[in-house]
């Protein structure tokens, strides 16, 4: 008799600017709170006050790790969410008259932006962008000369190449004029050592599931008590600032994922950084005509490399022979993969769209052989 | 040598329409998922197809309870973004220039309403209650004769009184005059069998933690392909409706308590129409002038009872002297508790808002002895 083992490799995930496996001790602080934490924030008695020890004590760690206080912390249920909450509620308030973007940024802003300014008929301005997809300072200080009423909407890393604002620069711009600055700061959030106070940000954003902790569970930053009309109604929870019963585990594993995040920031960036590196410099030897998006080996988030092929590969084989390779990567944000459209950010970039992209995004679980496997296979694609 | 044990009773939980514990296999499901689906759903590659089958089995399983197609299930973070989202999506379509709903509607409904009806110049009408707060139909048909491009939003069962509007009377009343019916389902939900296509809501919502599943997940049920204008924006999510990484986990536990719910429902409200019962002739019985407010013995949901006790119980010692006591009630909804006004729901019924009144809710995890025990201890408030 034989006895037949089907030995199934599992796949090497190397999609993390999409979503990051949950860590262990994340899992832990949630399942305990499941369990155990099953009263509503709002209500007062024991059962109620036991949530709430959870949520504050949760605000309270995550205020500290950004050099916030408490009360500019709210809790969301992730980074779209909001982003979508601050920028209406700007536009609520009346204290705005004109946004001003970047077509780089991610549709969870360019989206309500439009909503926003056709409803509201506010002014919608595009800060250009150089070749390799940074922000041109001259022309963003033109458009705040003239629009100086203006919320300025820009990412800290994009999540589709990694590329970096120069974030105080920007700032210091906006302040000048008197303008308020929001960044969308999901990919940077628990992988920066992010000093809101610092960077000079009025509103930031996080997605708990970027930073190894849950789906489902984000919060917003909001500079100097600059309360807004809430978007979303309802009952008086997050200081009238965001209705609805507040995802305690989800904010309980959030709270613990930033910890442990920030707790190793340089070793990860580390270790992140030498896999991109790697990656880089395998595809350089191997691989003729490779290039690489944005600003790779610039001011760019060492968590993310986008990659563009030779013109021999085919586009839309690229995707399904990596995934029957074992290595899970995207084409662009996941949040539009689903659409058969190419990459608004490759596209503003000056890429046609035929070609055969991708973006490889690690996390501190990664590997250098990983890595390395990764580099073999798309040698193999391009050659073979 | 001794050793002192002190004996910390837990306190009984009478807060279920505030949230419920997790269901123990609602929470084995959501580890699972939690561990093991890390992917984002919108991924095309392995871990991203893992989990969106989660996320589409879930649906299904919704659906199929709902009586709905899977394409009529939408997911939120909870019951207060559903309703939100409904109000804002019917509004901002321009489908409907009139709201038609009633003063005792959840926050999560008339605080929207009215930031829509003043951003978008809409009406906003209420349909008169009768004494025990049941929707008075004649006024509904005549607010419907003068705004038939109206939505009319009444909810299921209120949150505080646990009255039950008469569902088929107003379905049938706004589809003679061609207004939608958008119901607040979030109390019934679990709760009943809540067959959509036969109650004739054309939007309804639910909330996970009000049946034994997880707090961040909800969804709403939008009838007949209803599309709408969403109003979080961003990715594809949800067939372009609701953009935002899904909560997998937490809908994968929305989806395993909804089936659990769903399958013993009349072995529940056996029990805990038992329950309430007992109370009821408890009070009646031992406490001169007590009172239940709204429909209580009449059409009302059963896991909800409102009571006001005598004036000489004073209002604001009645929680902190329950709770001492060991029973975690509260006064109205969680979601106003921290705020210090009374009950909109009771000063609608004509309550002053000087008596001493508390919701009592339960759910299949109470017994009769809790509930004997917290009449003995309202006796004891009320003659000591």
């Amino acid at each position: 008799m034989f006895n037949f083992v089907i030995m199934k490799r599992k796949a090497v995930y190397f999609d993390n600017a999409a979503s990051t496996p949950l860590d262990r001790e994340v899992l832990q602080v949630m399942e305990h709170c499941q369990w155990e934490v099953y009263g509503n924030p709002s209500s007062v008695h024991e059962h109620g006050r036991k949530a709430r020890v959870e949520l504050e004590q949760s605000r309270r760690t995550i205020a500290g790790i950004m050099n916030v206080s408490p009360s500019e912390v709210f809790f969301t249920s992730g980074g779209t969410e909001a982003n979508n909450a601050i920028l209406w509620g700007c536009a609520l308030d009346g204290r705005i008259r004109n946004f001003i973007t970047s077509p780089l940024e991610h549709p969870a802003v360019l989206r309500p932006l439009e909503l926003i300014c056709r409803e509201k008929g506010m002014g919608l301005h595009y800060v250009k962008n150089g070749n390799t997809g940074h922000v041109d300072l001259e022309h963003l200080s033109l458009l705040l000369g003239k629009y100086p009423d203006a919320l300025v909407s820009l990412m800290h890393a994009n999540n589709e190449t990694g590329n970096l604002i120069p974030v105080k620069a920007v700032a210091e711009l906006c302040r000048e004029h008197g303008a308020l600055f929001h960044s969308d700061t999901v990919q940077t959030i628990g992988k920066f050592e992010t000093n809101i106070q610092k960077l000079g940000f009025d509103y930031a954003v996080a997605s708990a599931h970027k930073f190894h902790g849950p789906k489902g569970a984000g919060f917003m930053v909001i500079k100097g008590g600059r309360e807004f009309s809430p978007i979303i109604r309802g009952g008086g929870q997050e200081r009238n600032m965001r209705a609805g019963t507040e995802n305690v585990y989800g904010i309980a594993g959030m709270a613990k994922a930033l910890e442990i995040s920030a707790g190793r920031i340089e070793k990860d960036m580390e270790h992140i950084s030498g896999l991109k590196s790697e990656l880089i410099r395998l595809l350089y030897e191997n691989i003729d005509g490779v290039q690489f998006n944005g600003d790779a080996e610039g001011s760019s988030l060492y968590t993310i490399l986008n990659i563009t092929l030779p013109a021999r590969v085919d586009p839309e084989m690229l995707l399904p022979a990596l995934d029957i390779e074992g290595y899970s990567v995207s084409t662009g944000s996941a949040c539009s993969s689903g659409s058969n459209k190419g990459s608004h950010v490759l596209e503003a970039l000056g890429r046609s769209g035929t070609e055969a992209s991708l973006r490889v995004s690690f996390s501190r679980y990664n590997t250098i052989d990983e890595a390395r496997g990764l580099a073999g296979v798309l040698k193999k694609l391009c050659t073979g």
